[in-house]
């Protein structure tokens, strides 16, 4: 039995590619006092594994090296600690690789779902994401105009959505005519914007009438800076990623409008981690469950299979060529 | 009787100065109907005059050829309603001229205090933008650290003087070592850094040890920025103006770290104007009474005489000459 791991080979400096990794194989570590060992099932991708490479985060930087870092669906397959057996699901960082042995006093037992991939994608990460950052940064109430960007990925598709079911005027940004038509027609979207058609401050201010109330910011850049100056007042901004500045060198400057259309209009711009809400995960699930079950939910996923095709599957999710939770199956 | 006005010649495309300004007179004007007539006492300067040149805010912008805007202490001549009587003090917009006809709806007779001027800083607008957003955006708890800029200004030096009295360690950013030895020795504050002397990141790092808990921004620009990298998570910037960005072109860019920093540390910066708050000003009146009272705050004030001197007044201000409330006396 052997170990195969994804290492990152070298730190970009600008765009990510295939030659920042190889492939590597090690032995199958052992489970140590109060550690289990993790059978990687599904790796998640999320644009956040670029940041990390950038320096610190809400996570110590990652170094050349390192096997790549990433969160997990993973089976437990031995077990030093009482709370988890043999056969167990958790969420783990294990990295990318086959098996991983880790800590386990913060880990704990899923439950078994099906499909079992609406862990990583609704029920996982990505969707406490957007609830959360919805609903506690945005406050929106029912008759406003809600805009969110990155509008077809794992979190902006269900920011959206719930949106919608919270009674708002939903406006999706997203690259390309397909991905607006998709958001439109299956997802309820009342209307997108293509960064890639041009001018996305002209396009975003037809397209919201009204002006905006809520703006769920996954990207910075340009697109935060065309939300800023479409942005009524005492509008607020969840500040959830800057998915547009992550692969490439640190941007050089903010966006205009910082401070200036912050004061003006009383703005409120308010950064987030899933995790500082924890405490209302339950109901989160329980609300997400219920629309899920009664259609109004739709679970869009991208699940990839094989561990060698994960730099691919990030260098894509990073490029924009996914609709919904991106993953990559690995056992 | 004639009414000197002080007219906006031309609207400002870089440095405000002189040139845009030119002395006028008029008629006496008569209050009609719901109105009266007021006699400008004192007029208030704000960096915010500067603002309403470059296009709209919180009010329309100025145009050329606009008696100059301003809030101002002001006396009733003439009612024709019955809450105002002939001596009564209000604050109003009249404008940069000694007298002024206006709406009398929404204005408010002030008490008669001693001195007089207090009206226009610590119990006026300077001193309730200062308790308002510390309090309401800022947030500040005992043992955190609170930085302002344009610390040595009407707002930040009451900002800095409020944090020490509900018990925070207290930066100010000003220009000048000047500035800053008073701020330190005669206000209280910890520390304070020159933004004259250089890296104002690397200054701010070295006064806040323990990190930026709150910001007050008076600045924006590359101050805010330097705020920016010194935040803690969780941090809140109570943006409150930006006067680095008035007196001169609109800025290409805002500051580095929008949205990233906010992001990964979970910032929170909120855009506010005192009336906002209005249903606060009597709690913080009282606080601020009390504290003015017992020595705990101590009130700086810049009075100019002359409405002819309004002009270089402004300018002088945008420039940072002033220490504490700046206004001219005019009657």
């Amino acid at each position: 039995m052997t170990n195969r791991q994804i290492v990152l080979q070298e730190l970009p400096r600008d765009r990510l590619g295939p030659e920042h990794f190889r492939l590597a194989e090690a032995d199958v570590p052992q489970a140590g006092d109060g550690q289990v060992l993790l059978k990687t099932r599904y790796v998640s991708l999320d644009a956040a594994n670029r940041a990390w490479m950038q320096g610190a985060t809400y996570r110590a930087a990652l170094a050349a090296g390192d096997v790549m870092a990433g969160g997990a669906l993973a089976e437990v397959v031995d077990s030093q600690v009482g709370h988890l057996q043999p056969g167990d699901l958790v969420f783990a960082d294990t990295g990318w690789q086959d098996y991983a042995a880790l800590p386990a006093k913060r880990l704990e037992k899923l439950p078994d779902l099906k499909p079992l991939t609406h862990l990583l994608s609704v029920y996982g990460v990505a969707g406490l994401t957007a609830y959360h950052g919805l609903m506690e940064c945005g406050r929106p109430k029912a008759g406003e105009t809600v805009v969110v960007s990155a509008a077809a990925g794992s979190v902006g598709s269900l920011v959206g959505q719930i949106a919608k079911i919270k009674g708002c005027k939903v406006v999706g940004i997203a690259g390309g005519a397909e991905k607006g038509a998709w958001l439109r027609s299956e997802l309820g979207f009342d209307a997108t914007v293509d960064y890639k058609a041009g001018d996305v401050r002209r396009a975003l201010r037809a397209a919201c009438p009204d002006g905006v109330d809520v703006y769920f910011d996954n990207t910075g850049g340009d697109i935060l800076e065309a939300a800023l100056f479409n942005m009524n007042i005492h509008g607020r901004i969840a500040c959830c990623g800057a998915v547009s500045q992550y692969d490439g060198a640190a941007p050089p400057h903010g966006p205009r409008g910082v401070p200036g259309l912050i004061v003006t209009k009383r703005l409120k711009m308010e950064g987030f981690i899933v995790s500082d809400f924890r405490d209302k995960d339950a109901q989160a699930l329980a609300d997400m469950q219920a629309w899920v079950a009664d259609g109004r939910l739709k679970v869009q996923e991208d699940v990839i299979e094989g561990l060698e095709n994960l730099p691919a599957a990030l260098i894509g999710l990073l490029a924009g060529e996914n609709r919904g939770k991106r993953m990559v199956k690995v056992a």
